[in-house]
């Protein structure tokens, strides 16, 4: 049996015990945008409830073009005015820069990734570097609402970056 | 109080309860692709527990560039095999078209983004297509086992589609 089909069957249990929140919810006020990581649950470690906030991951949970596109469908259709950012200690995106990784994929596909792979070195680095691509940028209606936070994997506590 | 402040008493409320799950966990083996819908919770709708999956989530769920990324870190670097795709009814990227919202940030900011918007007319159309933009990666190392579903948010529920 695959990953995927344990998780349909857990999804069979989900939906058997789902009921929708009652009442009209009203929209979501935040955007939170974090790591893909798999021991990070940002519903459950900022106590999310259906309907509270946009959740927006990628590997290190950095400001790119699609992050950016996706906080303007946020904020400009769909009504968000903060943004939450969240990285972690351990980030696998310490372990590697993206030179070598992009050598390695060139020599295996003949293909050089014409993106970068966004790998950092200093993780508070990285919050700063991300509050200030948002910070500069021209298409996100809401910039100023911007926090971004550090959590910790073995507490699960966050930590704010100033 | 901001949202922001509410998500830290929450999580000051989660870490007091918090604890590492005992051993070395195994790496995850599946990355999800998500939309970031405030009302879908992959990780409580597929049964995650910490260390199982990398969630990568976005506007749509659709698989952009960045997805890539997301995907060969999490692939070539993080080992995992499998990739499930959600996206949702009633999904707000149904809602709109790209041209007038472009249109419509062009004349507020006089910039023009040079990105798609992602927007959809079709869910299982744009599953499928998400299905297809992985399958045609060459950056992507596993794209075989990779399956795409339409979460229904009025009952918890996962639909495959083929």
């Amino acid at each position: 049996m695959s990953v995927t089909d344990e998780l349909l069957e857990n999804n069979k249990r989900f939906a058997e015990s789902f009921s929708v929140r009652a009442g009209a919810p009203k929209g979501p006020r935040v955007a939170v945008v974090a790591c893909m990581d798999a021991r990070l649950d940002p519903a459950r470690a900022l106590g999310l409830e259906s309907g509270d906030a946009h959740v927006i991951r990628n590997a290190g949970g950095v400001i790119t073009e699609d992050v950016v596109r996706s906080l303007v469908v946020s904020q400009r259709l769909l009504g968000t005015e903060e943004i939450v950012l969240v990285h972690h200690t351990d980030c696998g995106m310490l372990r590697f820069r993206d030179d070598p990784v992009k050598d390695e994929i060139e020599s295996e596909t003949g293909l050089r990734p014409p993106f970068a792979l966004e790998a950092f070195t200093d993780v508070d680095g990285d919050v700063r570097q991300s509050i200030a691509r948002i910070r500069a940028n021209p298409f996100i209606p809401e910039r100023d609402a911007v926090r971004g936070f550090v959590y910790d994997v073995e507490t699960g506590r966050l930590r704010e970056v100033r």
